[in-house]
C-alpha cells in the first residue's frame, strides 16, 4: 500500500498562504508530519500560482527537502513545470503526477518518466474527457500501458488513476470506479492503482464518513495506492484496520503496531 | 438491506439481568429503541438458561411483541425451542436462527421453517464443523440449498451465514468470508447474506473499528443481511455511507434522511 501525503498543495488555504509568504516553517513541519503518519512519498503541487507555478515549485521542492527524505510526488498538469521540478529532486525515483491518454500531455510527460525512471500516474481519460463507466476506464487504461511499456517504462511503475466522480451526481459513479479497479488489477497485475478520494463526496453531508467508507470500497476492490492527509486519524485507523481484515497484513503486526505506536485513535 | 438488531441476547449482562428478573420495561425499552434505529427484524436468545431456555423464550416473545410490532428472528440451537417460541409469533414471516448442513439439526428445523413459511438463516456448516475455506463454504450452501427448495421453502426465504471466524487466528479468515459471499450472490441471486461481524475482530484491539471496516468491506462484496446494534450510530453511518456509495441508494435519499433524521452522528 502507497501512502502519498496530499497536504503540500496550494489549493489548501493555510498551504496557499505559506507558499505566497514563502514560510519554509509551515512547509516543512507539515512534510515532517506527514512522514511521521505514514506518508512514503509526498505530493507537491503549486497550481494555484497561475504564472509562476515554476518558481514556486522549486521553492517547494528545495525547501520541502531540507525538511524530509522522502521522495516526491510532483504534481502539475504543465510538463515545463514537472520538468524544472525533476531537475532538484534529490531522492531517486520520484513520482510524476500526471500522465493521461490526452494526446499532447501523453508526448511532453512521457520523455521525463524515462528521464527520470519515475513512477507514473497514468489518469484514465484521453482527448474524449473523462470516461463514465468501468469499460471506458479500462479501455483508455489498456492503451496508456501499451504504449507506456513500448516506450520502456515498467508496468510496475505504472499508477493508475481510475478518475473517482461524485456519487452526488450519478449513482454509478462509486460502482465503475470499482469495477475498474478489480479489471484493471486483474488484466495488469504488475501495475498498481492509487486515487484521491475527495471527489466522491461532493455535494453531500459528512464528507469525511464518506471518504472513508469509499477508502474501505476501493481498498477491497484491489487499489494499492492512496494520495490522502496522512495525518487524519480516522481514515489511517480504517486503512490500516482494512490491510488487516484482508489478510494483507502478516499476523495483524501493521495494525498492531499501529494502534500501539498511536498512528490513530480511535475506540468508538 | 435486511437489519435484525441484536441486542435481546442473554449473552449480554444487562439483558442477562433482565431476563432473570423478569424486567419486562427493560426489555421493550432495548426492543423500541432498535426499531427506531431501523431495525427490521429483531433477534430474540436467550441461549444462556439452560434448562429453562423455553420458558425464558416465551417470556422474551410475549413481552417484545407488547412493545413493538416488526416480526421476530428466533434465535436458538434447539429446535424444541423455536417450536414453542414460533408458536405465540403474532407477526407474519418470522426468521428462524438458524438451520445448517449438521444431519440432526437440519432434520428438526426444516418443519419449522415449512409450517410457519419462515425465513431461514442458513448456517454454511455441516456435521464437518466449520470450513476454513471459500470453497467449502459455497459446497455447503450449494447442498443446503438443493435440500431447502426441494422441499418446498422459496430461495428468497434462505439467509446464508458465512460464519465470520476472527481474523487474529487465522489472515485468510476475512477473504474467505468476502470471497464466498461474491459466489454465493453470483451462484443464487435471489438467495441472501447475512452475518453477525463482532467474530472477525476477536483478540484485537479496537474491536468496533474492525467490525465497521468487516461491515463494509462483506457490504462490497454483496452481504445484504446483517445482525448488529442498530443503536450503534457509527456502525449504521458507515452502513448507509456504504449504500450510498454502491449506487444501492437511489438519489442517495436513504443516506441524506439519515443523516437529516440524525440516525448516525458522524462528523470525523
Amino acid at each position: 500500500m502507497l501512502i502519498v501525503g496530499e497536504l503540500i498543495n496550494s489549493s489548501r488555504k493555510a498551504m496557499q498562504e505559506a507558499i505566497a509568504g514563502y514560510d519554509a516553517e509551515f512547509v516543512m513541519a507539515v512534510a515532517r508530519a506527514q512522514r511521521e503518519k505514514g506518508a512514503a512519498y509526498l505530493d507537491i503541487n503549486c497550481g494555484t500560482f497561475v504564472g509562476e507555478e515554476t518558481a514556486r515549485m522549486e521553492w517547494l521542492v528545495d525547501t520541502v527537502q531540507q525538511a524530509v527524505g522522502l521522495p516526491l510526488c510532483l504534481d502539475s498538469p504543465d510538463p515545463a513545470v514537472l520538468a524544472a521540478a525533476l531537475r532538484r529532486v534529490k531522492q531517486p525515483k520520484p513520482m510524476i503526477n500526471s500522465i493521461s491518454g490526452e494526446e499532447g500531455r501523453f508526448t511532453a510527460v512521457l520523455p521525463l518518466v524515462l528521464e527520470y525512471g519515475a513512477k507514473v500516474i497514468a489518469l484514465c481519460m484521453d482527448d474524449g474527457g473523462i470516461p463514465k463507466t468501468a469499460g471506458e476506464r479500462l479501455l483508455i487504461a489498456e492503451r496508456l500501458l501499451k504504449r507506456l511499456t513500448a516506450a520502456g517504462v515498467p508496468q510496475q511503475d505504472v499508477y493508475f488513476d481510475p478518475l473517482v466522480q461524485p456519487v452526488s451526481t450519478s449513482e454509478e459513479a462509486g460502482t465503475a470506479v470499482l469495477q475498474a479497479i478489480t479489471a484493471m488489477r486483474e488484466s495488469f497485475p504488475q501495475a498498481h492503482c492509487i486515487c484521491g478520494l475527495s471527489n466522491i463526496s461532493f455535494g453531500l453531508p459528512n464528507r469525511k464518513l464518506l471518504n472513508r467508507v469509499f477508502l474501505l470500497q476501493t481498498q477491497a476492490a484491489g487499489m494499492d495506492g492512496y494520495i490522502l492527509d496522512p495525518t487524519d486519524d480516522r481514515l489511517m485507523g480504517a486503512l490500516f484496520a482494512g490491510q488487516a481484515l484482508l489478510g494483507r497484513d502478516k499476523y495483524c503486526l501493521g495494525y498492531l503496531s499501529a494502534h500501539r505506536k498511536g498512528l490513530y485513535k480511535e475506540n468508538g
